[in-house]
């Protein structure tokens, strides 16, 4: 991995993409021991009902946090990969949560149904955590240890099992769907 | 209020300061209209047990999303307050939990005893909270009913009293603490 790596995580309000960007941001920076930088941006685009977090990951601290060329986007919804694709570098990785992005602007994306997968295991809220996993399996930017320490440590009592469950979901699919 | 304006609420781990950064972001960025970015930093130094969110407020598109000279520090921790002093402005607001903070760096600090009044409501987590109020009290960068909407979005059902409370009981004792 080169020093800088900078990741998208884009959809819709209410999707928990904040979320997981601080615990895709607490997993590298906590259990990782790289240095991290992880922001979202709110304003009138945000009343639009896109959402995005943006994580940064370096060797060395971290100057400018906000990505200037994207190595992995995560698209939730077709609006925000029609928007954010643009900023991937050309050998950039894309997933999308293909429950809700049908047209893919490229052949080389990963189609992973992030929301039907939690929508099967009980509760589409964690479509976040569905869509870490399949981020750990495609990238080697973070471990799917360091995602499930962190996970462990974000989620709230009683919903630890379903949420590893989701980890685990959306890391099988991504390996699936590269096959 | 000038263009550009910089918070940075800062303390140890667990006193929920990236969720007040994040509920300070929504109120401004959502509820009054303005572009917000919020970062937060995670890498080596966080495992000292510091812990910073920083809000950067503007009329216009925010290009450059980290402080660089701040206009209002909230320190929870005496430890903070030693450390992100300094990166205050010479006429910037200084908000101090006393319940942890005693040596003040300035006699224009304004303390309020952020964890003491939270616990005194029950519930010592939500001492963010209060810290949120004192600053609406303090600073024109955001209103007390953009806070309480913001509030009332991120509250976990059910808490919502207590979380209000919190942020009436800050502003109440930041007056306080100026007159």
């Amino acid at each position: 991995m080169a020093d800088r790596y900078e990741l998208c995580l884009s959809g819709f309000g209410g999707q928990g993409l904040i979320l997981a960007g601080i615990i895709l941001a607490e997993a590298i920076g906590i259990h990782e021991g790289k240095y991290v930088s992880q922001t979202q941006s709110y304003g009138p685009e945000a009343r639009g009902g896109k959402s995005k977090a943006e994580v940064v990951v370096s060797d060395t601290p971290i100057d400018y946090p906000k990505p200037t060329d994207i190595d992995l986007l995560l698209a939730m919804s077709q609006d925000a990969c029609d928007t954010y694709y643009i900023d991937l570098k050309a050998e950039g990785i894309l997933v999308v949560d293909s429950t809700y992005v049908s047209e893919v602007p490229s052949n080389q994306a990963i189609q992973v149904p992030c929301t039907k997968i939690a929508t099967d295991l009980g509760l589409k809220m964690v479509a976040n955590i569905v869509s870490l996993g399949a981020i750990s399996e495609v990238s080697d930017c973070v471990s799917y240890a360091s995602l499930k320490k962190a996970i462990l440590t974000r989620a709230p009592k009683g919903t630890e099992k379903l949420n590893l469950a989701a980890l685990s979901e959306g890391a099988k699919a991504a390996k699936k769907a590269m096959s």
